[in-house]
């Protein structure tokens, strides 16, 4: 098949067409470039949620709850599992496998697990290309779940427009769960499995560790932001946009912008106990990102980013592919290990292969 | 100072140059990769070790109880914590940072926190390379200690020579541990906080996941690897590195090769408790690596990395600054957002700025 006819049938909304657009992407075959440059026009349409947090905390379960919400209000949800292990692949228990199944029968529902790669910075820009594909195919929503607390995992996770961060009361105190960097990432807290002990708790220092940071009304939104406070009260999904401390009719010195005050929820994935409240949140989350700007500010962030990404992977299969560099790598191995030239030197004569010679680097 | 001056303090193992040459790489000072290169010869003295696993491990107690260990020998300690928020910064309690101070006054313990930056990549490059600062200087141990069990940390610890991997009973179930790759990344499990329920059952489970993937008593070692048995054997630390379920008399119809056994130890940081059997094992799996060749094969491993890695630092810093590919991006900007070019158009027109120009790209 075409590109061409490819697209076609992608733009048709045919099923097929959607994943073999995704394999082409996923895995760099010939002519991917071509067919994301095609779908960049019809990206921005879905909102995208990530969904992290720590081994355990029931981040497949809680995906699951999500899709059957969306279903039921007739949505149609994109989803995409960076983990080889995920119920969604099927390395599950059964219960968990049978139900999964289910989703992955109804067509409104489209799941793609992505298999770890050699580099993880590599299945990160895979990832939000894949979700890019999902957004331009018309999901409404598009969930991309990602094991680990890392910071290549946050990344993932981050590239959404909403990021919740699940925990559970197993998972370590709070302050252990800031110290991995989740506070930064997170637009919405849950504590799942919230019916066991600890789960208050847990939920009281999260909460307490997010006020204590705030001395950031403004957090959020950037400084240089001018926002239409009356775009934010009226829309119906912003209730949560503005704080109860903010008194929003008083003079103020600086311009009064409204922040999003990270809530903190409880549910219980397995019996999809405070499902619907996490879904309203998302959709709070969403309306105040419309609202201030800020939805605007993280696409431009995500579209810089794309192009910084795509340089580097332009340069490396130059270098490393087209002008011989792995060869040249592969013949410096015995000299590097005996301590006669160094890493510096063999990337220095590396990268000259396509960098126009500078003066100061050795012949 | 000059680059000269600094290089003679730090060979007469002057402590003040030493920090001074780190400062230097860590933070890509002028001059950086000329210190780098001129200590290369230097370098694969020291024993790496890398401590990682979930936040809340006790990572940081179980480095500390390391460090009094190899004192109490005389052996000299460089720690490199990469984590804003561990005890070696102040980030702790009270009692953990009473005797981390004890700690840091001993000249033979040179500790530096390594603070996150923008992006982990440039982290994990900084990090390997201020370990390799401390090897030259001369330090018998340099422990990295990760936070988190992400890839990227995950790397950052597998850059060591030997890898521990810490849980403990509140960690979640093994299974979930195994699933964020930690399986594969370790050469040695320790059970913290083994005095807790759990701990026994949490040692039985990883053991048996061990056991469960080891159809494999060659994993660690390149089947195109050919090993002295003797010499492993007359080894007088390598005890484990022969499982006992291999009969190494019987004659085998392929070459036979020890394999380094995972051993799942027991630990309470806290009390010391378990620090020499985790000293002894770390031994053990180094003269394994020496003995089967495994540590050449690592060091090969990550000169190629470091290569690989100084290739692509050279060449972001050419296209971005140099060549003007920021200025270009920022120019772009509006037109990436209307929709009427892509991120794939300006890429290639950044990289075209230092690729040779390439038949298929537009002007």
């Amino acid at each position: 098949m075409s590109h061409d006819s490819l697209l076609e049938s992608f733009t048709a909304g045919r099923r097929a067409a959607l994943s073999r657009a995704i394999t082409i992407v996923e895995n760099e075959r010939a002519g991917f470039r071509d067919v994301l440059a095609a779908l960049h026009s019809r990206l921005g349409r879905a909102h995208r949620i990530g969904i992290t947090g720590p081994p355990g905390a029931g981040k497949s379960t809680l995906t699951a709850a999500l899709i059957e919400h969306y279903r039921q209000h007739d949505e149609r949800v994109g989803v995409i599992a960076v983990d080889p292990t995920s119920p969604f692949t099927g390395g599950a228990l059964l219960g968990d496998r049978i139900r999964m199944n289910e989703i992955s029968l109804d067509a409104g529902v489209f799941i793609r697990s992505m298999a770890t790669r050699g580099s993880l910075g590599g299945l990160a820009l895979a990832t939000k290309e894949v979700a890019d594909v999902m957004d331009a195919y018309g999901f409404d929503r598009v969930i991309v779940e990602t094991v680990g607390v890392g910071q290549s995992e946050l990344d993932i996770a981050s590239a959404a427009d909403s990021t919740v961060v699940v925990l559970v009361p197993e998972s370590g105190d709070a302050i252990q769960a800031m110290k991995a960097g989740l506070m930064e990432a997170a637009d919405l807290f849950v504590i799942n499995k919230s019916d066991r002990p600890g789960a208050d708790r847990l939920a009281r220092e999260v909460s307490m560790m997010l006020h204590l940071r705030s001395g950031n009304v403004m957090r959020n939104v950037p400084a240089h932001h001018g926002v239409n406070l009356a775009a934010v009260k009226a829309g119906s999904a912003a209730r949560r946009s503005v704080p109860d401390s903010v008194n929003v009719n008083a003079p103020s010195p600086v311009e009064s912008v409204p922040s999003w005050e990270i809530p903190v929820l409880k549910t219980i994935a397995e019996t999809r106990a405070g499902v619907t409240e996490l879904a309203q949140s998302l959709d709070s989350h969403r309306s105040w990102l419309t609202a201030t700007g800020e939805l605007s500010r993280r696409r431009r962030k995500r579209i810089t980013e794309r192009v910084r990404d795509e340089v580097a992977r332009r340069l490396q299969r130059v270098v490393w592919e087209e002008q011989g560099g792995a060869a040249l790598l592969e013949e410096s191995l015995h000299a590097l290990e005996d301590g006669s030239t160094t890493p510096y030197e063999v990337a220095a004569r590396i990268a000259e292969r396509i960098l126009p010679a500078q003066g100061t680097t050795p012949g």
